[in-house]
C-alpha cells in the first residue's frame, strides 16, 4: 500500500488514514465514532451537548467499540450572562411563529443546552483519557487545558483564520484545524465575529501551514476524495470531514435534515446565528430567510436556541423544517449516499491514496 | 518536461500552461497580458473600463507584442436606469465625508465609467478577432454573443454557482471560469445577488466540473503551484489567477495599494458593493468598514461609483486609501514579490509541474 506524503497527524494521533470525523454535536453518535476509529481514521465524539452521564455512556460504549485512538470534543465559549431585555427582543421577534403554531409566546426560556468545557467535563476527560481532545471556539482555561495535557492527550482546535491559528499554537495545540468558510456547522471563530471577513478552505489553509509549525487538518467543503487530495496538496496532513458523513447510516440525522442534505446544491447554505446565538452553517430555511440570515438582535450563544427550540418542537413533527437547524457544509452534493461509515472511511482514503 | 494531466483547455486555447491572467480592469495593462501570453499561458485584457480607442490602442499593443493567444473581456451587466432619489440618497450617505475633505457634495454624478458589452465593442472584437473572449455577469445579447461565436472565438465566461455554470453551458460557453468567494475584484454573479450564498473556491469547482460537460477553469484564492496543483486535483482543468499578477512590475497599481496588498492578511478583505454598486472583494478600508461593506442605499452599478470617485481623488494624493477600492483576493500573502509577469507564470507552470 502506497504511504500517505505527509506522516504527522498519522503519528500524532497513532491513526493510519489522514481522516478526522468533524464532531457533530447531535447527529455524531458513538457508533459513528467507533466506525470511523476502527477504519484507520480519527472519530470524534461531540460532548457539546450532552451531560456528564451522557458523556459516560457514550465513552463507555466507544471503549467496548474499539481501542482505536479517540477525539473527544468540547465547546469552550465563555459562558453568556442572561440578558432579560434581549431575550424578551428575541421572543417578541418570534412571536408570531409561536401563535401561528399555537404556542404561548410567554413560554420561558429553558437554560442552555451546551455548556462550556469545565471542571466536571475535565474530570470525566481525566476519568477516560482519550488521546484526542479538540476545542471549538478556542480553548479552556489555563488551569483546564494544563490538566488536559498533563495526561499525554493531544490538544487540538479550530481556528477561522492565521490569526487564531498563531494564537492556537501559542497557547499549546498540537495541531491546528483550519476551518473554512465552506464548512458546516458553528464557525470556530474565536478572537473575531465578523462574518464578512471569513477565509475560504482554498486560501486559508495554505496560509495556516506557512504560518505555524505544527500540522494541519483541513475542513470545509471536503466530502470526496479529490478534496482530500487537494487539501493535502494545500499542506495540510490531514483532513476533518463532518457533511459526508451525514449520510452515513450511524448518524442520526433527522429525516426533515437528511432530506435537504440529499437536495442541497452548491449556494444552498448560509452562515447564520438565529438557532444558537453563534454563526453557523446551515441549508436555508424559512426561519433563516425571515429572521436572519444574521440577526442583531439575538441572545448570546447559546441562549437564542430556546426559544427556537419550542418551534421546531412543534413544526418538525408536523413535518416542516422551518425551524430546524439543519448544519451542512457547501459540498453535500458530492457526499456518497446510505455507506456505513467506516467503509466510507475506507473507499475515501483509498481513492485519495490511488490519486496521490 | 512532463505533461499536464487535463489537456483540455491547452487545446482550447492553444496555449502551453494553464494559467490565465485574471482580466483586472485598472491594474491589468496590455503589457501584462502580453507577458504572460508569451510565457505560455493565457494573457487577458480588461476592455470594462476602456473606451473604443482606449481598446484599439491596447490591442495595437498586444499585436505588435505577441502573437500568441489573448482574452479580451468585457463586461456585460444591465445598463443601469438612472434613479434620482437613489442617487441623491447615496450622496447624502457620502456628503459627510464631502465636507470632511472639503469638497462640494453637490457635485454632479458622472456618467458610468464601465460600459457593458455592445455593438461598438462587438465591432472592435470582429476587426482583432481574438481567439478568446470572456465575460462576466453573465452573458451579451444573443445577437452579439452569436457574431463573436461567428468568427471562431472561444467564449468563456464567469459563474460562482452551479446554477450559473449550467445557465452558461447551456448558452454557449466553451468553458467556464468558477469564482470562488476568496476571489478579488467583481464577483461575477448574474442569478442571485444574495452574497450570503456565495460558495468557496473548495466547494465550487468540483461541484461544478460535475455539472457541466465543458472544461472548467478554478479561480478564487490561488496565487502560487499548491493552489493550481489543487485547483487541477479538484478537476480543473487550469486556473485563473488575479491578484498574485499585481506584485508584478508590469501591472498598474496604485502605491497606497500595492502597499496594502503587500501586508493583507487573510482576513483583511472583504465582500463591498460600496464603490461600484456591485460586489466585489477587497481589502478593508474605512469606506467599507463605515458605509459597508454591504449598503443598502447605494445606486445600481456602476453608478455608486462617481461619486466615491470624487473622494478618491481628493483623498489618495495626500496618501489615504479611505476610498480607493483595493481590490484583492483571499490569497495575497501566497503571492510573489515583484518577479515579472512571464518570469511569474512559468515559474508558478513549473512548480505545479514538478508537484505533479
Amino acid at each position: 500500500m502506497k504511504a500517505w506524503p505527509d506522516q504527522r497527524i498519522l503519528d500524532l494521533f497513532g491513526i493510519d488514514l489522514p481522516i478526522v470525523l468533524a464532531p457533530m454535536a447531535g447527529p455524531g453518535t458513538a457508533a459513528l465514532a467507533i466506525a470511523v476509529s476502527e477504519a484507520g481514521g480519527l472519530g470524534s465524539l461531540p460532548c457539546a451537548q450532552l451531560g456528564g452521564g451522557e458523556i459516560r455512556t457514550a465513552l463507555e460504549a466507544i471503549r467496548r467499540g474499539t481501542s482505536r485512538p479517540m477525539n473527544l470534543n468540547f465547546f469552550c465559549h465563555t459562558p453568556p450572562i442572561r440578558d432579560r431585555y434581549r431575550e424578551l427582543a428575541w421572543q417578541g421577534l418570534l412571536k408570531p411563529y409561536y401563535l401561528e403554531l399555537g404556542l404561548d409566546p410567554e413560554t420561558l426560556l429553558a437554560p442552555p443546552s451546551r455548556k462550556p468545557f469545565d471542571a466536571e467535563s475535565c474530570a470525566i476527560v481525566e476519568e477516560f483519557k482519550p488521546p484526542i481532545v479538540s476545542f471549538h471556539f478556542g480553548l479552556p482555561a489555563k488551569h483546564l487545558l494544563d490538566r488536559v495535557k498533563a495526561m499525554g492527550t493531544r490538544v487540538i482546535a479550530s481556528a477561522t483564520t492565521v490569526r487564531e491559528a498563531l494564537w492556537l499554537e501559542s497557547h499549546g495545540c498540537d495541531a491546528i484545524i483550519a476551518m473554512g468558510f465552506e464548512a458546516g456547522g458553528h464557525r470556530g471563530n474565536f478572537l473575531s465575529d465578523d462574518m464578512a471577513r471569513q477565509v475560504g478552505t482554498f486560501a486559508l489553509v495554505p496560509q495556516i501551514v506557512d504560518a505555524v509549525g505544527v500540522p494541519v487538518i483541513a475542513a470545509g467543503g471536503i466530502a470526496d476524495a479529490r478534496g482530500i487530495v487537494a487539501a493535502l496538496v494545500l499542506g495540510a496532513s490531514a483532513v476533518q470531514i463532518g457533511t459526508a458523513y451525514l449520510f452515513c447510516p450511524e448518524a442520526k440525522v433527522p429525516p426533515l435534515h437528511l432530506d435537504a442534505l440529499k437536495h442541497a446544491a452548491d449556494d444552498e447554505t448560509m452562515i447564520t446565528n438565529v438557532f444558537t446565538g453563534r454563526p453557523a452553517r446551515g441549508i436555508v430555511n424559512r426561519l433563516m430567510l425571515e429572521v436572519g440570515p444574521m440577526a442583531s438582535a439575538v441572545p448570546s450563544f447559546p441562549l437564542a436556541s430556546s426559544a427556537v427550540g419550542h418551534l421546531r418542537a412543534k413544526s418538525e413533527p408536523a413535518g416542516s423544517n422551518a425551524f430546524m437547524n439543519m448544519w451542512s457544509g457547501q459540498a453535500a452534493r458530492l457526499a456518497r449516499r446510505g455507506v456505513p461509515a467506516g467503509e466510507l472511511t475506507r473507499v475515501l482514503a483509498s481513492e485519495a491514496l490511488a490519486r496521490l
